[in-house]
């Protein structure tokens, strides 16, 4: 700071996170983030719809929510009811859906609504990084439920709901990632999701339900959504575009009855979200929403075969993990001695960047040698490149995988 | 409530806001929110742009923030660079500058960064019903300086100052809208603004300055903005394209320096706003913002004689107000019989949608017989008919305007 500056910093609200540091650009090995398959978007059809829709209704851009009011434009709102009637077994009405700015606000709205600090939550032991910060900063307790390849384990969770209850405290939520858990990319089978509302109903715990990879699954059999099959209020659904079409859209969605809907709608102040992109969406969607789906995921599911290879060849027995059924990323388990903090920051000056494991579970030990690996946007040589530059800073730095690791295989590989 | 629901009521945080009422489409006479004129919105020049730019760099949807990082679209921020120095005198870089979801975002993000419950905030006694609304929420004490022709009076906002340096508390920052200010129209001259900036100096507290109307004057001829004429890190300067281009589309930014934007940086935690409309502005801006914003303000103006020609005719003397210099509202006095807050209500249930005094001022007493138009959105045949309605409607509640007023005329009308 020089003399001429004003100095405001004593005036800051406490509890500020830290400053952001200035953006240089993508690394060149890019497995974070939720970035999609730039080949597999539709730019075309984007163009078409963005002409289509502009022209036959944008003078409704000169009204805050179009001719559609909060909830959102009401053409997006009747394609979800009949997608998420067909993909996620939910009957709901057009008013039991509210359009928001990605399904990042629809966390912010429903943790508006509950969570105040002090108050407990209930996660899967490995989440979204982004729900973990956000019960931090809001000074929420979060429990971890354990996972195993069914998704979060029932038996865990009964015995931290009964826990809870013994010490007098009620949770504010359960919330889980169901279908295609981030990080892990497990999908509950529908016994567990039966159970989970069992478990919800005996302890008056709701459910909230983050469903935005559901529709990335290679075989395309997705369970009905815990929403579907929950009583009213028991759940609130989340869903986004983001995975799907196209992330820099920002365009998710809240499924809740109207009682719960009507309060979400009145924390969330920010004069609609952006009405452009639901307009395009609306109109894509409509037409091509069915037939992209395949495609994307063929692409994806072509790309994390590419990296499970790449892992196999570059570091063998040393990275462990499962070869999830959908998504856009990768769990991977680093021998023990390997601190996958470091490594992160190692490998990032090598321009390779990865998500530590902590950063994506609320129990640090148990993930301190893990990390997600995004596979959706790098191109197939750039993930060969990139594990393969990864794997030398690894072993530069912690002496694994061994040089002669290309030659051994994976168990069962 | 059913006894198929689970209640989750006894699980909300405390201090949630009023739940939304159903929205069963505008009334017939809307003379409230932001709303703009649809025949000045840009639809072929807007649907060009989005052909263009989704040609050129769709791909870059499969990025979260595009090749642009968290700031917002580069090309967006390099022509506010352009704009802002031009049409405000403000030089700043390209990352000085933060795109957001509206300025309604912008004003969420300050707020986080300063202000803490129990905090005090200095506003214009007149002021955005959504600034007092936030601060209200977030438990901040208002002081409201009073207005006159020339915008916050510099005399009060001194008074105030010193009164609350005695009292050993520094306000966290001085909130206004200084360029056609909102709901007065007041232009605040160069003098004052440079008596605004002594005042800050002297007591340590920063100013924000929401400059989100400032495109609209009807001469164009705007003062430099309070932003341009302070100390590095004094101002805080927020401006959108919501007013001079379309509120649907949710883009605004904040000029700051960047150990401040990199605070609010952090603060934004939505991975990014909509891209395409940013992509899609910039697109548009770079090419026709400044040819365009003339036609608009042609039109605004049009209408805002239209408002003012009808209202004389309908409530006569009994309607007092200045004609703003700019802008899409007009800020009315009726006589001290009229409860503005009741005429609202029965106005509302006739189609006729009005902003009552007390939402929009700190001074529920002053502001009580004061209303809010917005001339921008209705057709000119609408604002005769609506005016005509609400004249019936407040005669038949409160006896004024007296059946005369048609051929009475206003002083100096």
């Amino acid at each position: 700071m020089t003399t001429d500056t004003f100095d405001i910093a004593p005036l800051f609200a406490p509890g500020q996170p830290v400053p952001a540091v200035r953006w240089t650009g993508y690394p060149k090995y890019n497995f974070i983030g939720g970035h999609n398959d730039a080949d597999s978007t539709p730019v075309a059809a984007l163009t078409e719809a963005a002409n289509a829709v502009l022209t036959r209704e944008g003078r409704d851009l000169s009204l805050y929510t179009l001719q559609s009011g909060p909830l959102g434009y009401r053409r997006l709102r009747d394609f979800l009811v009949g997608k998420l009637r067909r993909d996620a077994g939910i009957a709901c009405a057009a008013d039991e859906i509210l359009l928001v700015s990605g399904s990042l606000q629809a966390l912010d709205l429903v943790n508006a609504l509950f969570v105040a600090r002090g108050d407990t939550v209930i996660v899967e032991q490995e989440t979204y990084g982004g729900t973990i910060s956000r019960f931090a900063r809001l000074g929420a307790a979060m429990v971890g439920i354990p996972l195993d390849r069914q998704g979060m384990r029932m038996d865990a969770l009964a015995a931290a709901l009964e826990d809870y209850r013994r010490r007098g405290v009620t949770p504010k939520f359960i919330y889980t990632i169901p279908t295609v858990q981030n990080p892990t990319g497990t999908i509950m089978p529908d016994e567990r999701r039966r159970e989970l509302l069992r478990l919800s109903e005996q302890y008056g715990v709701p459910v909230v339900e983050d469903d935005c990879y559901a529709d990335l699954i290679w075989d395309h059999k997705r369970p009905p959504a815990i929403y579907a099959m929950g009583r009213r209020g028991q759940v609130i659904h989340i869903g986004s575009f983001s995975k799907s079409v196209a992330p820099a859209l920002r365009v998710g969605y809240i499924v809740a009855p109207w009682d719960i809907l009507s309060r979400l709608v009145a924390l969330k102040t920010d004069a609609g979200s952006g009405a452009l992109e639901q307009m395009v969406l609306a109109e894509y969607c409509t037409q091509h929403f069915h037939d992209h789906v395949p495609v994307l995921t063929r692409a994806l599911r072509e790309k994390r075969d590419t990296l499970m290879e790449a892992l196999a060849e570059q570091f063998g027995t040393a990275a462990e993990f499962e070869a999830p059924p959908g998504g856009i990323f990768l769990w991977v388990k680093l021998p023990d001695q390997v601190d996958i903090a470091k490594l992160a920051q190692t490998a990032l000056a090598a321009g390779i960047a990865i998500n530590p494991g902590p950063e994506w579970s609320v129990d640090r030990d148990w993930s301190k040698s893990r990390m997600r690996l995004c596979f959706a946007s790098p191109a197939k040589e750039t993930i060969r490149e990139g594990i393969a530059a990864l794997a030398e800073v690894c072993r530069r730095e912690f002496g694994v995988p061994a040089r002669s690791a290309n030659v051994e295989k994976r168990a069962g590989a």
